[in-house]
Protein backbone atom coordinates (compact mmCIF):
# COMPACT_ATOMS: atom_id res chain seq x y z
CA UNK A 1 0.00 0.00 0.00
CA UNK A 2 0.72 3.62 -0.70
CA UNK A 3 1.56 5.68 2.19
CA UNK A 4 -1.08 8.93 2.76
CA UNK A 5 -0.36 11.28 5.05
CA UNK A 6 -3.35 13.55 6.73
CA UNK A 7 -1.70 16.42 8.61
CA UNK A 8 -4.45 18.32 10.56
CA UNK A 9 -3.39 22.09 11.92
CA UNK A 10 -5.88 24.03 14.45
CA UNK A 11 -6.86 27.77 14.66
CA UNK A 12 -3.66 28.83 16.47
CA UNK A 13 -1.43 27.88 13.84
CA UNK A 14 -3.28 29.85 11.01
CA UNK A 15 -3.30 33.55 13.37
CA UNK A 16 0.68 33.18 13.47
CA UNK A 17 1.94 33.76 10.11
CA UNK A 18 5.41 32.62 11.00
CA UNK A 19 4.23 29.83 12.16
CA UNK A 20 1.84 29.05 9.75
CA UNK A 21 4.65 29.85 7.01
CA UNK A 22 7.13 26.83 8.73
CA UNK A 23 4.59 24.60 9.11
CA UNK A 24 3.66 24.89 5.02
CA UNK A 25 7.31 24.22 4.44
CA UNK A 26 7.65 20.93 6.33
CA UNK A 27 4.34 20.13 4.98
CA UNK A 28 5.25 21.01 1.29
CA UNK A 29 8.35 18.42 1.84
CA UNK A 30 6.51 15.44 2.88
CA UNK A 31 6.89 13.19 -0.67
CA UNK A 32 4.18 11.35 -1.98
CA UNK A 33 0.51 11.50 -0.90
CA UNK A 34 -0.81 13.95 2.07
CA UNK A 35 -4.10 15.68 2.92
CA UNK A 36 -4.08 18.68 5.04
CA UNK A 37 -7.29 19.61 7.07
CA UNK A 38 -7.37 22.61 8.30
CA UNK A 39 -9.28 24.73 11.23
CA UNK A 40 -10.80 28.35 11.45
CA UNK A 41 -9.18 30.69 13.68
CA UNK A 42 -9.97 33.72 15.52
CA UNK A 43 -10.97 35.30 11.57
CA UNK A 44 -14.17 34.17 11.82
CA UNK A 45 -15.39 35.65 14.92
CA UNK A 46 -13.41 39.22 13.74
CA UNK A 47 -15.91 39.24 10.23
CA UNK A 48 -18.79 38.24 12.75
CA UNK A 49 -17.94 41.15 15.20
CA UNK A 50 -17.52 43.93 12.47
CA UNK A 51 -21.02 42.69 10.81
CA UNK A 52 -22.20 43.35 13.86
CA UNK A 53 -24.26 39.12 13.98
CA UNK A 54 -24.19 38.20 17.50
CA UNK A 55 -23.29 34.97 17.98
CA UNK A 56 -25.82 32.55 19.63
CA UNK A 57 -24.59 30.77 22.77
CA UNK A 58 -26.49 27.47 23.34
CA UNK A 59 -25.71 25.37 26.57
CA UNK A 60 -22.50 27.28 25.95
CA UNK A 61 -21.80 26.53 22.48
CA UNK A 62 -21.64 28.67 20.08
CA UNK A 63 -24.82 28.23 18.08
CA UNK A 64 -24.15 27.97 13.97
CA UNK A 65 -27.32 29.82 13.06
CA UNK A 66 -27.35 30.87 9.15
CA UNK A 67 -25.39 33.81 9.00
CA UNK A 68 -22.92 32.06 11.04
CA UNK A 69 -22.60 29.94 8.68
CA UNK A 70 -22.49 31.67 6.05
CA UNK A 71 -19.37 33.75 7.33
CA UNK A 72 -17.55 30.03 8.38
CA UNK A 73 -18.19 29.38 4.97
CA UNK A 74 -16.43 32.79 3.43
CA UNK A 75 -13.76 32.20 5.78
CA UNK A 76 -13.11 28.70 6.04
CA UNK A 77 -13.48 27.77 2.46
CA UNK A 78 -12.64 31.38 0.91
CA UNK A 79 -9.97 32.89 3.09
CA UNK A 80 -8.18 30.74 5.33
CA UNK A 81 -8.10 27.62 2.25
CA UNK A 82 -7.17 29.64 -0.75
CA UNK A 83 -4.47 31.84 1.28
CA UNK A 84 -2.71 28.31 2.34
CA UNK A 85 -3.90 26.56 -0.93
CA UNK A 86 -1.56 29.49 -3.05
CA UNK A 87 0.92 29.53 0.02
CA UNK A 88 1.53 25.77 -0.43
CA UNK A 89 1.78 25.89 -5.23
CA UNK A 90 4.40 28.64 -4.22
CA UNK A 91 6.03 26.06 -2.20
CA UNK A 92 5.38 23.51 -5.22
CA UNK A 93 3.29 21.75 -3.34
CA UNK A 94 0.16 20.55 -5.97
CA UNK A 95 -2.49 22.19 -3.40
CA UNK A 96 -6.10 21.82 -4.34
CA UNK A 97 -8.56 23.58 -1.72
CA UNK A 98 -11.50 21.64 -1.26
CA UNK A 99 -14.61 21.62 1.25
CA UNK A 100 -16.78 18.65 1.92
CA UNK A 101 -19.43 19.60 -1.13
CA UNK A 102 -16.15 19.48 -3.55
CA UNK A 103 -16.27 16.27 -5.43
CA UNK A 104 -18.88 15.04 -2.96
CA UNK A 105 -16.03 13.85 -0.75
CA UNK A 106 -17.29 14.35 2.73
CA UNK A 107 -21.19 14.00 3.69
CA UNK A 108 -23.01 14.55 7.05
CA UNK A 109 -26.33 15.07 8.43
CA UNK A 110 -27.28 18.39 10.44
CA UNK A 111 -26.79 17.25 14.20
CA UNK A 112 -29.93 15.85 15.80
CA UNK A 113 -30.55 16.47 19.45
CA UNK A 114 -33.83 16.63 20.96
CA UNK A 115 -33.09 19.34 23.44
CA UNK A 116 -30.16 21.91 21.65
CA UNK A 117 -30.39 23.17 18.61
CA UNK A 118 -26.66 23.14 17.42
CA UNK A 119 -27.68 24.97 14.06
CA UNK A 120 -26.23 23.91 10.63
CA UNK A 121 -23.49 21.68 12.37
CA UNK A 122 -22.52 18.65 10.28
CA UNK A 123 -21.97 15.33 11.77
CA UNK A 124 -20.14 12.84 9.41
CA UNK A 125 -22.03 9.74 7.96
CA UNK A 126 -21.19 6.32 8.09
CA UNK A 127 -19.85 5.98 4.56
CA UNK A 128 -19.78 9.89 4.13
CA UNK A 129 -16.28 9.49 3.28
CA UNK A 130 -16.22 9.58 -0.67
CA UNK A 131 -13.30 6.97 -0.76
CA UNK A 132 -13.36 6.48 -5.17
CA UNK A 133 -13.02 10.69 -5.25
CA UNK A 134 -10.28 10.91 -2.63
CA UNK A 135 -8.17 8.38 -4.39
CA UNK A 136 -8.70 10.25 -7.96
CA UNK A 137 -7.43 13.09 -6.09
CA UNK A 138 -4.43 11.27 -4.78
CA UNK A 139 -3.52 9.67 -8.15
CA UNK A 140 -3.73 12.88 -9.85
CA UNK A 141 -0.49 14.21 -7.16
CA UNK A 142 -3.16 16.40 -6.13
CA UNK A 143 -2.56 17.61 -2.93
CA UNK A 144 -6.00 18.10 -1.09
CA UNK A 145 -6.68 21.09 1.39
CA UNK A 146 -9.56 20.49 3.60
CA UNK A 147 -11.47 23.02 5.48
CA UNK A 148 -14.06 21.93 8.06
CA UNK A 149 -16.95 22.45 5.94
CA UNK A 150 -19.11 19.47 4.63
CA UNK A 151 -22.76 19.34 2.85
CA UNK A 152 -25.44 17.14 3.34
CA UNK A 153 -25.68 16.04 -0.33
CA UNK A 154 -28.90 18.01 -0.27
CA UNK A 155 -27.46 21.25 -0.80
CA UNK A 156 -26.92 22.34 2.28
CA UNK A 157 -23.57 22.91 3.63
CA UNK A 158 -22.67 22.35 7.03
CA UNK A 159 -19.61 23.57 9.78
CA UNK A 160 -17.89 20.15 10.92
CA UNK A 161 -15.27 19.57 13.22
CA UNK A 162 -11.89 19.65 12.16
CA UNK A 163 -10.38 17.19 14.36
CA UNK A 164 -13.68 14.83 13.56
CA UNK A 165 -13.20 15.34 9.62
CA UNK A 166 -9.17 14.39 9.78
CA UNK A 167 -9.87 11.46 11.72
CA UNK A 168 -12.87 10.21 9.86
CA UNK A 169 -10.51 10.89 6.70
CA UNK A 170 -7.74 8.43 8.00
CA UNK A 171 -10.05 5.64 8.47
CA UNK A 172 -11.67 5.85 5.65
CA UNK A 173 -8.39 5.99 4.19
CA UNK A 174 -6.92 3.20 5.96
CA UNK A 175 -7.87 0.43 3.58
CA UNK A 176 -6.26 2.30 0.47
CA UNK A 177 -2.75 3.77 1.88
CA UNK A 178 -0.94 3.22 5.30
CA UNK A 179 -1.91 6.25 6.99
CA UNK A 180 0.06 8.08 9.12
CA UNK A 181 -2.62 10.98 11.26
CA UNK A 182 -0.42 13.80 12.37
CA UNK A 183 -2.60 16.80 14.95
CA UNK A 184 -0.64 19.37 14.86
CA UNK A 185 -1.35 22.38 17.66
CA UNK A 186 0.47 24.79 19.67
CA UNK A 187 1.67 22.27 22.50
CA UNK A 188 4.35 19.68 22.02
CA UNK A 189 1.69 17.00 23.03
CA UNK A 190 -0.37 15.72 25.78
CA UNK A 191 0.55 17.09 28.39
CA UNK A 192 0.54 15.29 32.02
CA UNK A 193 1.04 18.99 33.48
CA UNK A 194 -0.88 21.66 31.52
CA UNK A 195 1.45 24.41 32.85
CA UNK A 196 4.74 22.65 32.11
CA UNK A 197 5.12 22.10 27.92
CA UNK A 198 7.91 19.88 28.66
CA UNK A 199 5.92 17.69 30.39
CA UNK A 200 4.15 16.17 27.11
CA UNK A 201 3.38 12.26 26.83
CA UNK A 202 6.07 10.45 24.58
CA UNK A 203 3.37 7.66 23.86
CA UNK A 204 -0.05 7.44 25.07
CA UNK A 205 -2.43 4.45 25.87
CA UNK A 206 -6.41 4.19 26.04
CA UNK A 207 -5.65 3.30 29.54
CA UNK A 208 -3.16 6.12 30.32
CA UNK A 209 -6.03 8.27 28.96
CA UNK A 210 -8.64 6.96 30.68
CA UNK A 211 -6.37 7.50 33.78
CA UNK A 212 -5.48 10.73 32.92
CA UNK A 213 -9.06 12.34 32.28
CA UNK A 214 -10.35 10.75 35.46
CA UNK A 215 -7.56 12.73 37.15
CA UNK A 216 -8.70 15.73 35.50
CA UNK A 217 -5.74 16.06 33.88
CA UNK A 218 -6.57 16.37 30.50
CA UNK A 219 -8.80 19.33 29.69
CA UNK A 220 -12.47 19.72 27.82
CA UNK A 221 -10.63 21.14 24.86
CA UNK A 222 -8.12 17.62 24.49
CA UNK A 223 -11.29 15.33 25.47
CA UNK A 224 -12.95 15.39 22.08
CA UNK A 225 -9.35 15.45 20.12
CA UNK A 226 -8.11 12.54 22.13
CA UNK A 227 -11.57 10.53 21.44
CA UNK A 228 -10.69 11.07 17.61
CA UNK A 229 -6.89 10.28 17.81
CA UNK A 230 -7.84 6.75 19.46
CA UNK A 231 -10.73 6.47 17.40
CA UNK A 232 -8.19 7.06 14.55
CA UNK A 233 -5.86 4.29 15.97
CA UNK A 234 -8.01 1.19 15.65
CA UNK A 235 -7.79 1.60 12.30
CA UNK A 236 -4.89 3.81 11.10
CA UNK A 237 -1.20 2.88 11.50
CA UNK A 238 0.32 6.34 13.32
CA UNK A 239 -1.76 8.49 15.31
CA UNK A 240 0.72 11.56 16.32
CA UNK A 241 -0.16 14.64 18.36
CA UNK A 242 2.55 17.67 18.51
CA UNK A 243 3.46 20.80 17.72
CA UNK A 244 2.94 22.38 14.21
CA UNK A 245 7.22 23.31 14.34
CA UNK A 246 7.92 19.92 14.52
CA UNK A 247 6.24 18.14 11.32
CA UNK A 248 8.93 17.06 9.66
CA UNK A 249 10.13 15.11 13.25
CA UNK A 250 6.86 13.56 13.56
CA UNK A 251 6.82 12.61 9.96
CA UNK A 252 10.29 10.54 10.39
CA UNK A 253 8.57 9.14 13.82
CA UNK A 254 11.28 10.55 16.16
CA UNK A 255 11.12 9.79 19.34
CA UNK A 256 10.15 12.10 22.25
CA UNK A 257 9.11 15.00 20.01
CA UNK A 258 5.31 14.63 20.26
CA UNK A 259 2.53 12.65 21.81
CA UNK A 260 1.87 9.27 20.00
CA UNK A 261 -0.99 7.45 20.38
CA UNK A 262 -0.94 3.70 21.25
CA UNK A 263 -3.25 1.09 20.28
CA UNK B 1 -12.03 15.00 -29.55
CA UNK B 2 -14.53 14.85 -26.73
CA UNK B 3 -16.85 17.45 -26.11
CA UNK B 4 -16.74 20.27 -23.36
CA UNK B 5 -19.09 22.81 -22.21
CA UNK B 6 -17.72 26.34 -20.48
CA UNK B 7 -20.33 28.19 -19.46
CA UNK B 8 -19.95 31.47 -17.50
CA UNK B 9 -23.05 33.10 -15.23
CA UNK B 10 -22.90 36.73 -14.38
CA UNK B 11 -23.64 38.14 -10.89
CA UNK B 12 -27.10 39.10 -11.90
CA UNK B 13 -28.34 35.22 -11.64
CA UNK B 14 -26.40 34.72 -8.67
CA UNK B 15 -28.86 37.48 -6.99
CA UNK B 16 -31.74 35.87 -8.14
CA UNK B 17 -32.19 32.66 -6.27
CA UNK B 18 -35.13 31.09 -8.22
CA UNK B 19 -32.96 31.71 -11.35
CA UNK B 20 -29.58 30.12 -10.35
CA UNK B 21 -31.81 27.23 -9.26
CA UNK B 22 -33.38 27.23 -12.56
CA UNK B 23 -30.02 27.59 -14.60
CA UNK B 24 -28.18 25.07 -12.18
CA UNK B 25 -30.82 22.12 -13.16
CA UNK B 26 -29.77 23.26 -16.77
CA UNK B 27 -26.54 22.98 -16.32
CA UNK B 28 -26.51 19.54 -14.65
CA UNK B 29 -28.23 18.36 -17.16
CA UNK B 30 -25.33 18.79 -19.74
CA UNK B 31 -24.00 15.66 -20.44
CA UNK B 32 -20.04 14.98 -20.52
CA UNK B 33 -17.58 17.27 -19.82
CA UNK B 34 -18.80 20.38 -18.59
CA UNK B 35 -17.12 23.69 -16.50
CA UNK B 36 -18.90 26.54 -14.90
CA UNK B 37 -17.26 29.72 -14.06
CA UNK B 38 -19.04 32.35 -11.87
CA UNK B 39 -18.76 36.13 -11.08
CA UNK B 40 -19.62 37.57 -8.49
CA UNK B 41 -22.91 39.35 -7.58
CA UNK B 42 -23.71 41.55 -4.77
CA UNK B 43 -22.96 39.95 -1.56
CA UNK B 44 -19.04 41.26 -1.83
CA UNK B 45 -20.17 45.11 -1.69
CA UNK B 46 -22.84 44.09 1.34
CA UNK B 47 -19.85 42.59 3.46
CA UNK B 48 -17.27 45.74 2.28
CA UNK B 49 -20.59 48.22 3.50
CA UNK B 50 -21.42 45.59 6.78
CA UNK B 51 -18.01 45.55 7.19
CA UNK B 52 -16.87 49.41 6.82
CA UNK B 53 -14.91 49.03 4.25
CA UNK B 54 -14.55 52.08 2.01
CA UNK B 55 -14.13 51.19 -1.77
CA UNK B 56 -11.33 53.03 -3.05
CA UNK B 57 -12.20 54.37 -7.01
CA UNK B 58 -9.37 54.74 -9.34
CA UNK B 59 -10.52 55.95 -12.25
CA UNK B 60 -13.64 55.18 -12.02
CA UNK B 61 -13.56 51.48 -11.14
CA UNK B 62 -12.79 50.03 -7.77
CA UNK B 63 -9.04 49.25 -6.88
CA UNK B 64 -9.04 45.68 -5.23
CA UNK B 65 -6.83 46.71 -1.75
CA UNK B 66 -6.03 44.07 0.20
CA UNK B 67 -8.96 43.92 2.69
CA UNK B 68 -11.73 44.31 -0.92
CA UNK B 69 -8.93 41.15 -2.12
CA UNK B 70 -10.33 39.46 1.48
CA UNK B 71 -13.70 39.97 0.83
CA UNK B 72 -13.86 38.79 -2.66
CA UNK B 73 -11.87 35.68 -1.79
CA UNK B 74 -14.31 34.86 1.55
CA UNK B 75 -17.33 35.93 -1.09
CA UNK B 76 -16.35 34.68 -4.51
CA UNK B 77 -14.33 31.66 -3.44
CA UNK B 78 -15.93 30.87 -0.48
CA UNK B 79 -19.89 31.31 -0.17
CA UNK B 80 -20.58 31.46 -3.68
CA UNK B 81 -18.72 28.80 -4.69
CA UNK B 82 -19.67 26.44 -2.05
CA UNK B 83 -23.26 27.17 -2.44
CA UNK B 84 -23.04 26.47 -6.27
CA UNK B 85 -21.16 23.07 -5.48
CA UNK B 86 -23.19 22.14 -3.07
CA UNK B 87 -26.39 22.56 -5.07
CA UNK B 88 -24.99 20.82 -8.07
CA UNK B 89 -23.81 18.45 -5.94
CA UNK B 90 -27.57 17.77 -4.81
CA UNK B 91 -28.37 17.71 -8.56
CA UNK B 92 -25.90 14.69 -9.10
CA UNK B 93 -23.53 17.04 -10.83
CA UNK B 94 -20.04 15.96 -9.74
CA UNK B 95 -19.20 19.59 -9.28
CA UNK B 96 -15.70 20.40 -7.71
CA UNK B 97 -15.27 23.99 -7.02
CA UNK B 98 -11.94 25.83 -7.30
CA UNK B 99 -9.86 28.71 -7.82
CA UNK B 100 -6.87 29.64 -10.23
CA UNK B 101 -4.59 28.70 -7.27
CA UNK B 102 -6.44 25.32 -6.62
CA UNK B 103 -4.09 22.37 -8.48
CA UNK B 104 -2.38 25.73 -10.01
CA UNK B 105 -5.30 25.96 -12.67
CA UNK B 106 -5.12 29.28 -13.54
CA UNK B 107 -2.19 32.00 -13.10
CA UNK B 108 -2.17 35.34 -13.27
CA UNK B 109 -0.04 38.53 -12.79
CA UNK B 110 -0.48 41.51 -11.05
CA UNK B 111 -1.62 44.72 -13.63
CA UNK B 112 1.21 46.43 -14.38
CA UNK B 113 -0.32 50.31 -15.08
CA UNK B 114 2.32 53.38 -14.82
CA UNK B 115 0.03 55.43 -13.94
CA UNK B 116 -3.16 53.84 -12.31
CA UNK B 117 -2.87 51.02 -9.30
CA UNK B 118 -5.45 48.88 -10.10
CA UNK B 119 -4.22 46.49 -6.72
CA UNK B 120 -4.83 42.79 -6.36
CA UNK B 121 -6.14 42.57 -9.99
CA UNK B 122 -4.35 39.78 -11.80
CA UNK B 123 -4.22 39.56 -15.92
CA UNK B 124 -4.50 35.84 -16.95
CA UNK B 125 -0.56 35.02 -18.10
CA UNK B 126 -0.10 33.32 -21.56
CA UNK B 127 0.41 29.63 -21.02
CA UNK B 128 -1.56 30.34 -17.62
CA UNK B 129 -4.12 28.08 -17.99
CA UNK B 130 -2.61 24.40 -16.53
CA UNK B 131 -4.44 22.48 -19.35
CA UNK B 132 -3.12 18.95 -18.04
CA UNK B 133 -4.79 19.75 -14.71
CA UNK B 134 -7.62 20.57 -16.61
CA UNK B 135 -7.72 17.28 -18.26
CA UNK B 136 -7.14 15.71 -14.76
CA UNK B 137 -9.93 16.70 -13.21
CA UNK B 138 -12.08 16.12 -16.61
CA UNK B 139 -11.08 13.01 -16.95
CA UNK B 140 -11.68 12.00 -13.27
CA UNK B 141 -15.66 13.26 -14.04
CA UNK B 142 -15.07 16.07 -11.99
CA UNK B 143 -17.01 19.38 -12.96
CA UNK B 144 -14.63 22.12 -11.96
CA UNK B 145 -16.67 25.53 -10.87
CA UNK B 146 -14.75 28.14 -11.37
CA UNK B 147 -14.74 31.60 -9.10
CA UNK B 148 -12.64 34.40 -10.40
CA UNK B 149 -9.82 34.21 -8.07
CA UNK B 150 -6.28 33.49 -9.46
CA UNK B 151 -2.62 33.40 -7.96
CA UNK B 152 0.73 34.49 -9.27
CA UNK B 153 2.38 31.47 -8.62
CA UNK B 154 4.10 33.15 -5.86
CA UNK B 155 1.87 32.59 -3.17
CA UNK B 156 -0.49 35.96 -3.78
CA UNK B 157 -4.20 35.41 -4.58
CA UNK B 158 -5.40 37.96 -7.05
CA UNK B 159 -8.67 39.16 -8.26
CA UNK B 160 -9.63 38.03 -12.36
CA UNK B 161 -12.65 39.07 -14.48
CA UNK B 162 -14.61 36.71 -14.73
CA UNK B 163 -15.52 36.66 -18.48
CA UNK B 164 -12.05 36.92 -19.59
CA UNK B 165 -11.24 33.73 -17.19
CA UNK B 166 -14.38 31.35 -18.94
CA UNK B 167 -12.56 33.02 -22.96
CA UNK B 168 -8.94 31.97 -22.01
CA UNK B 169 -9.53 28.71 -20.17
CA UNK B 170 -11.64 28.15 -23.52
CA UNK B 171 -8.91 29.13 -25.69
CA UNK B 172 -6.42 27.36 -23.88
CA UNK B 173 -8.84 23.85 -23.97
CA UNK B 174 -9.63 24.26 -27.49
CA UNK B 175 -6.76 21.80 -28.31
CA UNK B 176 -7.75 18.77 -26.44
CA UNK B 177 -11.46 19.30 -26.45
CA UNK B 178 -14.09 20.48 -28.96
CA UNK B 179 -15.63 23.55 -27.29
CA UNK B 180 -18.09 25.69 -26.57
CA UNK B 181 -18.11 28.56 -25.07
CA UNK B 182 -21.34 30.18 -23.37
CA UNK B 183 -21.98 33.22 -21.96
CA UNK B 184 -25.08 33.25 -19.71
CA UNK B 185 -26.70 37.10 -18.23
CA UNK B 186 -29.33 38.79 -17.72
CA UNK B 187 -30.77 39.48 -21.49
CA UNK B 188 -31.24 36.98 -24.60
CA UNK B 189 -28.28 38.33 -26.65
CA UNK B 190 -26.64 41.27 -27.84
CA UNK B 191 -29.37 43.73 -28.45
CA UNK B 192 -30.05 45.94 -31.19
CA UNK B 193 -31.46 47.84 -29.19
CA UNK B 194 -31.06 48.54 -25.61
CA UNK B 195 -34.63 49.04 -24.43
CA UNK B 196 -35.87 46.15 -26.07
CA UNK B 197 -35.04 42.90 -25.07
CA UNK B 198 -36.39 40.86 -27.79
CA UNK B 199 -33.97 42.90 -30.19
CA UNK B 200 -31.07 40.52 -29.84
CA UNK B 201 -28.95 39.91 -32.84
CA UNK B 202 -29.33 36.01 -33.88
CA UNK B 203 -25.88 35.98 -35.32
CA UNK B 204 -23.24 38.31 -34.88
CA UNK B 205 -20.01 38.85 -37.34
CA UNK B 206 -16.74 40.95 -36.05
CA UNK B 207 -17.93 43.37 -38.60
CA UNK B 208 -21.18 44.03 -37.61
CA UNK B 209 -19.69 44.29 -34.12
CA UNK B 210 -17.44 46.86 -35.13
CA UNK B 211 -20.42 48.57 -36.62
CA UNK B 212 -22.63 48.56 -33.43
CA UNK B 213 -19.78 49.63 -31.50
CA UNK B 214 -19.09 52.71 -33.98
CA UNK B 215 -22.82 53.38 -33.65
CA UNK B 216 -22.67 52.89 -29.50
CA UNK B 217 -25.40 50.55 -30.00
CA UNK B 218 -22.73 48.38 -27.81
CA UNK B 219 -22.61 49.71 -24.47
CA UNK B 220 -19.77 49.95 -22.50
CA UNK B 221 -20.42 46.56 -20.08
CA UNK B 222 -20.73 44.81 -23.28
CA UNK B 223 -17.59 45.18 -24.87
CA UNK B 224 -15.04 44.00 -22.95
CA UNK B 225 -17.67 40.69 -23.10
CA UNK B 226 -17.47 41.01 -26.56
CA UNK B 227 -14.17 41.39 -26.81
CA UNK B 228 -13.44 38.16 -25.11
CA UNK B 229 -16.55 35.97 -27.13
CA UNK B 230 -14.58 37.34 -30.24
CA UNK B 231 -10.97 36.60 -29.26
CA UNK B 232 -12.17 32.65 -27.98
CA UNK B 233 -13.74 32.45 -31.17
CA UNK B 234 -10.89 32.45 -33.23
CA UNK B 235 -10.02 28.67 -31.82
CA UNK B 236 -13.81 28.05 -30.23
CA UNK B 237 -15.90 26.14 -32.08
CA UNK B 238 -19.14 27.74 -30.60
CA UNK B 239 -19.65 30.90 -28.75
CA UNK B 240 -22.55 32.07 -27.96
CA UNK B 241 -24.70 34.50 -25.29
CA UNK B 242 -27.74 34.60 -24.01
CA UNK B 243 -29.79 34.42 -21.55
CA UNK B 244 -29.62 32.01 -18.37
CA UNK B 245 -33.17 30.51 -18.48
CA UNK B 246 -31.66 29.24 -21.94
CA UNK B 247 -29.00 27.16 -21.91
CA UNK B 248 -30.70 23.90 -22.71
CA UNK B 249 -31.88 26.11 -26.11
CA UNK B 250 -28.25 27.58 -26.56
CA UNK B 251 -26.29 23.82 -25.87
CA UNK B 252 -28.41 22.55 -28.40
CA UNK B 253 -27.63 25.59 -30.67
CA UNK B 254 -31.55 26.11 -31.66
CA UNK B 255 -31.40 29.21 -33.85
CA UNK B 256 -33.25 32.26 -32.73
CA UNK B 257 -32.35 31.64 -28.79
CA UNK B 258 -29.48 33.38 -28.46
CA UNK B 259 -26.56 35.80 -30.08
CA UNK B 260 -24.33 33.28 -31.59
CA UNK B 261 -20.59 34.84 -32.51
CA UNK B 262 -19.88 34.46 -36.15
CA UNK B 263 -16.24 33.77 -37.09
Amino acid sequence: MEKLYIVKIGGNIIDNPAELDSFLQQFSAIKGNKILVHGGGKLATEVAEKSGIKQTLVDGRRRTDAETLKIAVMVYAGWINKSITAKLQALHCNAIGVSGADANLVTSEKRKNASIDFGFVGDILAGGINVKAFVQLLASSFTPVFCAITHDGKGQLLNTNADTMASAIAVALADHYEVSLVYCFEKNGVLADANDDASFIAELSATEYEMLKQKGVVTKGMIPKLDNAFNARKNVQDVIIGHSSRLEQMINKQKHAATYILN
